[in-house]
């Protein structure tokens, strides 16, 4: 089951603020003339607002790269001029996180863009990710491990990954009939391992199965976590 | 540049004639009642005229697994009954090359279908490789590593292959403008490598590039090769 946990309506405020509040300091770390990637999910969509408002406001000249419709759509509509990878590479992309660890290694994919969301992530200069303290973990793996995978290849996929001790499962969609189609139209298997002890290991070993297009591991990618805390914005550096 | 040597008619024959005659040889190695991963390719095209001529002459039961539109049209039109990964994983796959090493790695992908040829050879319980001499090598890494790649990751992911050392083509077709799109919609690069020191730590480091949807290494998977030599048909078993 993709993990959807039952909350009262004062946390969930609480935490759109602290998301809102991580955006806003990101968006003011954008420099005029930089080209950014645009994460997906909810707190990357306070970003890609705040930073249209910059661009309303101040005048700044930068350009977005999306990683999803999501914020294809959601950069358009804030009047965020848009290029791609093959015209420019991002000087700093930022995005969320589903799970962060001590060392700054990821879970993502919990909105099923982690494909593209790595590609341009990891194509950028720095890469700054944004989070409320929810998602800040001693160890990865509560959250289960996103696999984008080509549909012909489920069953192979799922038997292999068995074999890791992953307990994979289907992720279904909610407003179509079936399992979700990614924006790459594969499917999304979450994989709830026992434990993660070596993330860029077990990065790697998802990848080499034949059939896995991206896992939502991102281990040693991220530069800087800005993680909004009741204190304020705490920010973690890559040591 | 994807490579098509120029050759005399009667090498063609020649050569013509060797992967038919290995191709009868991996066809007669089918038992009745087998699941079958069906490859693509000029050798695999014979392998599935020749099970379907068993299938007519001898009536044996068997049901093919394809890895590709190719496989696929051929072998309806051979009268091979057609499954999915989804209900069987193929007792034995049957599946040419583009290079062979001593330690059975390949390389293959010239015909744009490594990824799905590699989710149901390594799904198979044996996995059995049809090739003429010239397959045959010291060392892979004359014929280019196939990578298919995300259409959106190209640049990106080219700008990494040349970091490691390789030297990335985008695959142009011939009977459509632009370039080859594959049967899962992604490009095909084709990487010149000076030399591949270990190509499973190759392989590894490629699929390992986000936006690598798969390579055409394929280390260690097959179990048996057959070779076409003047003298006949060679077997090579995994040590």
């Amino acid at each position: 089951m993709h993990p959807k946990k039952e909350v009262a309506w004062e946390v969930v405020e609480l935490v759109d603020n602290a998301k809102r509040e991580v955006a806003s300091e990101a968006a003011m770390m954008v420099n005029d003339g930089e080209i950014l990637g645009l994460g997906t999910g909810s707190t990357a969509h306070y970003f890609i607002q705040k930073l249209g408002n910059r661009i309303k406001n101040e005048e700044i000249e930068i350009m977005g790269i999306p990683t999803s419709y999501q914020s294809f759509f959601l950069a358009r509509d804030c009047g965020i001029p848009l290029t791609t990878l093959d015209e420019h590479l991002p000087d700093l992309a930022v995005d969320g996180a589903d799970e962060v660890d001590p060392d700054l290694n990821l879970i993502k994919g919990g909105g099923a863009a982690h494909t593209l969301e790595k590609i341009v992530d990891s194509a950028a200069k720095k890469f700054l990710v944004i989070v409320d303290e929810s998602k800040k973990v001693k160890k990865l793996g509560d959250f289960p491990v996103p696999l984008e995978v080509i549909p012909s290849a489920y069953r192979p996929v799922t038997e292999l990954v068995k074999k890791m001790g992953g307990l994979p499962s289907l992720r279904m969609a909610q407003m179509k009939d079936g399992p979700v189609i990614t924006d790459n139209n594969n499917f999304v298997v979450d994989v709830q391992f026992k434990e993660i002890l070596d993330p860029q290991e077990l990065e790697i070993q998802l990848n080499n199965i034949p059939g896995v297009l991206e896992n939502g591991i991102f281990p040693g990618i991220a530069d800087q976590v800005l993680v909004a805390t009741s204190d304020g914005v705490e920010s973690i550096k890559k040591p």
